[in-house]
């Protein structure tokens, strides 16, 4: 009944995830540590009273006593952990992005066919954030009607920038990295795929992206296959926090998740007018999603079914988001 | 058919009033213009082409040639000029309050009832803001159910606080001078008067509005011969700007009007947040409104017809406020 | 100094700027009104006071006793009013569209430019809206940095889709008749005009659309000259009321003018949750701007100077929009 | 390290506490529970693997291998529970209200003075609410300068009204069960005690309460020590849910926590206008400052520290809202 997990990574997230499974999320038994920074794992284990650590993936995987896996490690590295857990029969939970290529989300696919018994999970989180959820199933009761346009935006903070200008070669670029989510929302409340991309953008403040061919601002217009539209807005210069808003008009409502990036519930009347302060990264928007979709790995493992995002879901995602950036490239419309 | 106005007083209000008269009411001849900064008075009439001018408003309405006054002067002088134009067979408007004391309100009563077929009419212009009358008309209509309590804020902005001080011994004070709008408001609202009135506050920013026997900030709370509760706040020292705000609980709903006091439609995400700026004054927010009731007042003379503001309200109002100051002089519990 | 007007145009819009010219727009005499219909025209002339009408505009421009014309004629007329009004000396306010084709356009543009002592003023009345001249003025400024994206939705309700289904074979179509103004709201907020243009859309309620090569709903993705980027959505079907919501994504800041459509400033609490009605057509919008715009023609003329709406505007902005249906009935990008 | 702890009530709220001790607290093990429904009692240990169970607090307390208790019994059990745990050497935490009379918040108090090495904490959940918890901080930073006024609304939705009524004979009524709340709110934010309190309201909706001599809806207008002013209002008949607002006015500026209940960041756009869905009941507005405050039980445990609430404000809360009570019965000024 209880869920052995051991999990590798503790960067940001991979902490975050790993701080959960241990006290947070019910029916879970934390078990084993993974990382490659050795003083940060012991001192984790041992304020958590986790017994087991690693250095090496394969080495945790190798013995007895685990269930499952949670990866959030660095994503060149995920499709083959991905792979060598479910073949010692593990349940798998890994974070986006499925992999860095799509020929390595193949590589996924292949794994998680061959193991159809074991559940695997990918962790595009804004699914089980409850104000999305609540919104895909005002969506799926039909009461906005037909879906016509989704507009999806993803910023993060200028204050960020740094970060994200280093890390800018690994990334993929802000389609892979940054709007892959907001694909993936857009497949998932419309219900189609892509037909025809055509995607734009530019250094707008931060030249630095222009050596990696692309910018810190991208967008992308899509129709999908349903004739529904998607507009895509990606970026890494918000002075306000970090925005992830999203609309979805149908012909009978609208609905807009998250229109501003609210902190809390607090509003402030001062010279400044009338404001709310903004949420300033992904952990403080998406808190109890992280939390939510974790709860759902475990039930998935113990009622034995599996989650609504599919592996297939991480090929898709990554494939759009590649013809997006290829798109932004040749500056040419993109056709499926 | 036209209906020619004499407009006596240029101060802020009173110029505001003459230009629309001048510009923005239909069916309405500004013939004559009154004030006693003679060189303010020949500069506007001039620049407007209004011919006559007076420095004496018993001259102004001597003559021949006028059906009806607007009257923005003075306060204390208010009382006398809507009589002395009734007796002259004008139509009149006056500016609130309609009296400094409840004494010299029913003289204006008095003189009303004298001359029931002219129109006189009160300016409590929030009655024709635009959102106001909506919301009155939703109450009117029950959509709100049974009224239980009104709440109403006046705030004057902080930047202004130097000519509320110099004018603290003039206007009566925060109740008699910014709450009487709320105490109509309520009236009109919540369709009764006052059994019971407590009223506090104090100096917390500015101890000048002590020697008047003032607070900066005050709030009474008063029970309704209907049970129904009013709750009023006035205050001089708000940092974002002039807040006008209202809210009507009834058992079936709520409404609230100008909940923030946004000053326009532009919403601005940056570093403070996600903000609006607010109103600044009284003719920023209420520029409809003091339209309006100009529009309303030709109405009824056109068609022969009284205002929903009637001079009764003038006085009950006087008369309520001074028992809210009354309450707060004397920390007592006031009973009608 | 009092600017004699005639006005052509009695429908919906053309009522309202002879209503403000009659009684709402300062310095104005309104001389004379053209109307095809009979009936109206002479009901409208006699309730107003106006003493000349006609069914002809080239017999109201005829005589001596005008000194500008505003035109509210059916589209395809514009341009040919145009040049003659100027060419007999007067002034000219237009209603938007400038022409129904660039060639149209070009007539238009070369009687202005053969009368360069004269006003000639375009009705982009948004530009006249106080919320986005806020906006601009901001823009302007820089306190929101570099312009990044201009977002633009012109939704009409879906309760008037009737008319505009009747109408849909002269409109122009979404992007010609209705995302014009964002375009020009967008070249003006951002600087510049597009080098590529990609469009897509559908008839996801209404297929009658279909036989004008039209959607119900359609969106645009351009690149500007300076790189910025623009996304255009025009819709008919907008469940909740009359929408125009405007974006700008700087570096510093972004801004968003009217993101809900409030009717007013009324707030109401009930079963349904907290919500907001909104605005259902365009005079409840924008009644403000259609009076601005008018008052700013009048200042132009007396002081000789020219507004900011040039007939260049009306042109380019024409032909953008032609490049934007190209593009969505090609189903191709197009590059200018 | 790990904290043992028995918990007594699965009512609602007490079933919640209970769930978050043995699945969302870290550093927790649930080790008892004690309810008067055996047969809940036992479902619920069953489902969690809880071995001891308990129909009588005094059994649960009298052995071995507890830590600490969680009280959610019916309030008039909280004071004996709270003494006989504290003598059993036992670590306290009790929901409100503290007592049902000040008499027994004596009994509480005397015992907490007793054994002052003991934790006792007291559920005045809102300081935990991550809102609430902001704003107060801000306050204190002096951000808002010298607070002027505090407005405090509870309100219960009028769907669940039948509980209520069915309940009121034993709740003490509006101020005792409700305002509670917020006059704990109000002496934490406002730093100071009421010297004079004046009350009203009334049965708008349900006469049911008139025979407690309560309102269904009632509201006090206090002035504290330091003169700053104090709005309470509270409410059984909320037609859109379950509202809890807050508004605390300086002199340098206002804050709002929750000035709509938000449900969650879905915005809606259809017929009804732009709305916001609400929350229903204390638990969906408050979840996460009950498990919060749970948290810092724990940790004040193994820190040796106090929490921030302590025994004493919960018998000066009780004082106050008995005080508001007698205002409302007398309909007299009551001063302390």
């Amino acid at each position: 009944m209880t869920v052995r997990i051991g999990a590798i990574g503790l960067g940001r997230l991979g902490y975050q995830h790993a701080w959960n499974l241990r006290f947070a999320i019910p029916g879970v038994e934390l078990v084993a540590l993974c990382d490659a920074n050795e003083e940060k794992l012991r001192a984790t284990a041992t304020a958590w009273g986790v017994k087991r650590t690693y250095a090496d993936f394969e080495a945790m995987i190798a013995g007895d006593g685990l269930d499952a896996v949670v990866i959030t490690s660095p994503s060149h590295l995920h499709t083959a952990q991905i792979a060598a857990a479910l073949e010692r029969g593990l349940h798998v939970f890994s974070e986006k992005p499925l992999g860095t290529t799509v020929d390595e989300c193949r590589i996924a696919e292949a794994a998680v066919a061959r193991f159809p018994e074991r559940v695997f999970m990918l962790g595009f989180m804004r699914r089980y954030d409850p104000s999305y959820a609540y919104a895909k199933k005002m969506v799926a009761e039909g009461q906005i009607g037909k879906p016509i346009l989704f507009r999806g935006y993803s910023q993060d903070p200028e204050r960020a920038i740094a970060g994200a200008i280093a890390y800018a070669g690994h990334s993929g670029g802000q389609f892979i990295d940054m709007a892959v989510h907001d694909i993936d929302l857009a497949r998932w409340f419309m219900g189609a795929d892509p037909k025809t991309i055509f995607a734009i953008g530019g250094c707008y403040a931060h030249p630095e992206f222009g050596q990696y061919k692309d910018g810190d601002n991208v967008a992308a217009l899509m129709q999908l296959e349903n004739d529904a539209m998607v507009f895509l807005f990606a970026g890494r210069t918000a002075p306000h926090g970090y925005n992830v808003e999203t609309e979805i008009i149908g012909t009978q409502g609208t609905l807009r998740i998250a229109s501003v990036p609210q902190k809390n519930l607090v509003e402030i009347l001062d010279p400044q007018g009338v404001r709310r302060e903004c949420s300033q990264d992904f952990l403080e928007r998406f808190g109890d999603a992280y939390r939510n979709e974790m709860v759902e790995f475990v039930r998935c493992i113990n009622e034995g079914r599996k989650p609504e995002v599919s592996v297939y879901d991480g090929t898709k995602c990554t494939q759009i988001a590649y013809l997006c950036k290829e798109a932004f490239e040749t500056n040419q419309l993109v056709r499926l």
